[in-house]
Order: structure tokens, then C-alpha cells, then sequence
């Protein structure tokens, strides 16, 4: 009986989080009032209180949920055993379908831009991104021992801004073989760092 | 006379048309309606249609004004005379201060989205990133003119996705040693295409 009246919470927490996620992708953070995310819940403001919290709890629980999808794509790479295989992979899911341009990404850019005036939110969002940073700089120097943090650090961030920039440009029809080259591009520049920083280890 | 007349109207259209674009980047592009737009510009709706014509205009004008500096920034550089000089100075734009995260961002993502749905405005926004990314390969093969156009290309846009995701990444407190690793890297890409190319001309 606990676990049922649990598990109903947890939906309807899960529900207003995804439909406030939409709310602040289409309308913006601003645009996307206590109001407004009610009526798209069909929901009072006080039910949505009671299963998520303050309006800042309901904002950092949608960046939570579009962005725990790419944190754990980072932290799987970094957990998996063959550092040389994983490290195509990572490339395969940095320029692959996951990463194109959807609607996650007018959600990620509207907290992003809310996060400009709001140094607590500016924080949450760069704990994460330094996670998926951290993830990736591990994941390579698995395959290259002997590199030091900061250098892994450095390509993870061109990696990632690669990655970014062209899932940005992906919302547009550019041939796909623009998105190919810039794959090419992360392919080297990951060789190269592996190549200068000692021997790969195999498994 | 008639010269008075016309430059109050065109004042008061770039009034219009900077007010719409702050809206839209608060906002979103669903969410800046056109009553909240007229609100915001302090005018009535025929007001607006009279001084910038229909949404679709209004909407067509908020790009352009936003994304111009950057078009005219790429077709500058295309013009200039000393080719290797030039790339320098291309990479210190593509990573300095014009290109940190800033309020024209959220207005560019919001359109970017908002083509999503809209096929007109999509061949608008990729008509404008082409622009961009010609004037950057012609840039770049002024400096290797054996280079053929596809690989200039390539190179273009692998350097505009590098300058995009380190300018949105730039929203959020990384060291300052991040973006100039990425701007490092973009470097030896432009070398490594140069070199690669032929040889280098100079003026």
C-alpha cells in the first residue's frame, strides 16, 4: 500500500517534470510561469508544490532529467573495459543520433540562458557538464595512461564543443557529409592525443 | 522632408525589430506573441504590421538583425588582403569576446528551434549559415589555394561547430585554459589544412 501510494507520487512527479520541461523548451525559463506549467499539467499550483517543490526544486528537476541521459552516456564510456573500442564509441555517440538537434536542446539552451542571471542554477549546470567533462577526459586516458588530467581535460572540452556546435548546426539541412568531417575532425584529434601520450592499454 | 520621414520610419523599425528580438530570446518564439511583442514595443499591433509588416517579416528582420554581425565579421575577413594574418585574426574572433555567450544567443536558439517547424524560416537560417560558412572556406583558401572548395568546406564548418559549442559552453564557469585548448586545437586544424593544401600566398 506504502509502495502503490510511492509509486504514484513518483508519476506524477515524473509527469509534471516532463511537461514543465516542454513548457520551458517552447516559452523559455521566464515564459514558463508557475502558471502556465500548471495549466499544461492540468494541475493546481499547490499539487504541483506538493510533488516537486518550489519553483527553483522544479527547475533544477527538469535540468536533471534532460541531462541525466548524457551523463550517463559519458559515465558508461568511462566505466566500460576496452579504452580503445570505447573511444570509437564515444565518437559514434558524440556525432551520432542521440546527439542531433531535438528537443531537449531548446530546454538545455533556455536554462542555459536563465542560468546567465542566476548563479545558483549557473552552478547546478556547470556541475554537470563538468561531470560529462571529467567522464570523458577518464575515458581517455584509459587509452592513454600516460597523459596527464589536464591535457585529457582539454580535448574532452574540444570534444564536447565539437559535439555541441555541430548537434547546434544539425537543426539545419547541411549535407550530412559537413557533420561526417567534423566527426573526422574529433577522430583525429583524439589519435593524435592517444599517439603523444603513450602506449594503449588493451584489454 | 520625404528624408525625415523615412529615417523615423526606419528608427522606428529597428525598435521594433530589437524589442521583438529581446522578447523572442525571453520567451521563445511561441511564446513571443505578437500582443506580448507590441506590448513590450510600447505600440499597437497595426503599429507594428504597419512599420515591419506581418509576423513572418517581423521574424525574417529579428534574424537578420541578430545574425548579421556575424555574417558581416565572416565576409570581412574573406575580403582582407594578407591570407595568413587573416586566419589569425578569423581564429581570435571564432574565440574571443564576440563569440562568449551572450544575449543574442537566446534569440539565435529560439529561431533555430522554431525551424524545426517551419520550413521557411529553416531555409532562411541555412541560407544565412552558408553564407557564414563560404566566406570561411574562401578565407581559408586564400591561405591554400590548392586546397579543393569540399575540403575549405569541411574545414569551415568543423571551425564554426568548435567556435558554437565553445561559445555555448562559455555560458558556464570553465577555466579560462578550456577555451583556449579548444582554440588551440582549432589552430592546428587551420595548419594542418594549410599544410596539407600547398603553399601559403603571400601579399
Amino acid at each position: 500500500m506504502e509502495m502503490g501510494r510511492r509509486s504514484l507520487v513518483d508519476e506524477r512527479r515524473a509527469q509534471i517534470i516532463e511537461e514543465a520541461a516542454k513548457t520551458i523548451g517552447r516559452y523559455g525559463l521566464e515564459g514558463a510561469t508557475q502558471e502556465r506549467i500548471a495549466e499544461d499539467c492540468g494541475l493546481s499550483r499547490s499539487h504541483i508544490r506538493h510533488y516537486v517543490g518550489n519553483r527553483d526544486s522544479l527547475i533544477e528537476a527538469v535540468w536533471d532529467y534532460v541531462i541525466t541521459p548524457y551523463v550517463q552516456a559519458a559515465e558508461d564510456f568511462r566505466d566500460r573495459a576496452d579504452p580503445t573500442a570505447t573511444l570509437a564509441e564515444m565518437i559514434d555517440y558524440l556525432f551520432g543520433p542521440e546527439m542531433e538537434h531535438n528537443d531537449d536542446d531548446a530546454v538545455i539552451n533556455a536554462l542555459t540562458t536563465g542560468a546567465m542571471k542566476d548563479a545558483s542554477l549557473r552552478d547546478r549546470l556547470y556541475g554537470t557538464q563538468v561531470r560529462i567533462e571529467e567522464a570523458m577526459a577518464q575515458t581517455l586516458r584509459k587509452a592513454a595512461p600516460d597523459a596527464t588530467l589536464e591535457r585529457a581535460t582539454d580535448v574532452a572540452y574540444t570534444l564536447l564543443s565539437v559535439a555541441i556546435g555541430s548537434s547546434s548546426l544539425s537543426a539545419l539541412p547541411f549535407p550530412a557529409s559537413r557533420r561526417l568531417a567534423a566527426r573526422r575532425y574529433a577522430e583525429i584529434l583524439i589519435d593524435t592525443f592517444v599517439q603523444e601520450s603513450g602506449a594503449v592499454v588493451s584489454t
